[in-house]
């Protein structure tokens, strides 16, 4: 921190030196470099912040605050400084179920949550790609293999922690994947070897049960479904 | 924004004036009201402001930057300030086919972008819900009409403009529906009365060229696409 705000006031006097006089200084400009020396007064807490955790417009970086704003019916991050009104939506996490003859391709995971225990090669979509994308990348960075993606085979709502899984079946197109940097290993599993209580999440749990009784009748609708992590108020 | 400049100029004093002490005063507290006045000169674009447009950090107010974090392999907004990453990942559209008998239940937009054009009822999917309850959610909103959710009919990414569609059949409960306040009507159209030159977006157009397919069948299994804005590079 030390560091960062002596680099922002050298780059601020570097820029401001390159000025031929001080009226070509650009306001906005060193007001934002000024910003950076304030930022640890602006902390308010000591976890590490996420990204719903909305203190300030990422547009104009006024304070926001949290009303309904007109014509809508529920709470935003509303700027009162340049109007903005920020939508906070969930995120998609995409994978597969890279099949090989009778056996699937699990991975081990390196990071937290749920380090080292397995999972389908999943992660969170990025923008720019479509659904298929997203899930063969996640696996190619994951596991080191390459896929073909076949059918969505299972979406799964998360509401209590905004996300939306969507899981399809993959051919795998060869046998020498490698773990990637999130993953401590890479194998497949016959139907035996599954490590049942080893599964890193739920919605993998669910997904492997379907897919294991649907490998029986051989046939593999999509399933749909959804995960609550609290109880959820009586539907009317 | 000067009767904003001036509220928060009031909110200041009025907050100063009940400290006991100098002392007394939260230092970020006054920053953060203090930062308000400066909002204007911060504005870098005359155009509405969007959510991807960022330029501070949403936890602490700092400029970001973009550069590749640590072990990812891609560019993100990272704060220097306190370390926040901010991800922006795709966002979910859900809506529906409401059926009655032969017909099917759309809206007329009386919002931008394609006002006074047809479309399916459906909409940002919010934090909170699932995929189904986010589409019967959007068809009370711009209907006015309860649907039973049933299956996922049309998957669409949207990959040039960050989105997925995901459209269900459902059944329509009842037929006394009244647009919403962004619906300039509603209204249940036949196969032969659909306004095809009319429709509001690519994604319904091919959902429902599907659906009249498929309906000459009586089976409606799940259609999986991704409709292009931009041109793509050669896959490798």
């Amino acid at each position: 921190m030390v560091f960062q705000a002596v680099n922002d006031i050298h780059y601020f006097v570097a820029y401001a030196r390159t000025a031929q006089s001080v009226h070509q200084i650009d306001q906005a400009f060193v007001f934002r470099h000024v910003l950076c020396l304030f930022t640890p007064l602006l902390q308010t807490s000591r976890n590490p912040p996420r990204a719903s955790n909305m203190n300030f417009c990422s547009h104009c970086g006024a304070p926001v605050r949290v009303e309904v704003p007109s014509g809508d019916n529920r709470p935003r991050h509303v700027c009162p400084g340049c109007g903005t009104i920020h939508y906070h939506n969930p995120k998609m996490v995409v994978g597969c179920i890279p099949e090989w003859e009778d056996k699937i391709l699990l991975c081990r995971r390196a990071i937290e949550p749920k380090y080292g225990l397995w999972t389908l090669p999943a992660g969170f979509m990025e923008n720019g790609e479509t659904t298929a994308e997203g899930a063969a990348r996640e696996t190619l960075e994951e596991t080191g293999a390459r896929v073909e993606i076949l059918n969505l085979y299972s979406m799964i709502s998360l509401p209590d922690i905004n996300q939306v899984y969507l899981v399809f079946r993959a051919k795998l197109l060869h046998l020498d994947f490698v773990p990637g940097e999130e993953s401590l290993e890479a194998a497949l599993f016959s139907e035996a070897d599954i490590p049942w209580d080893d599964l890193a999440f739920r919605t993998i749990h669910r997904t492997l049960m379907h897919y294991y009784a649907d490998r029986k009748t051989g046939q593999y609708p999509m399933h749909m479904g959804e995960i609550f992590h609290k109880p959820r108020p009586p539907q009317s």
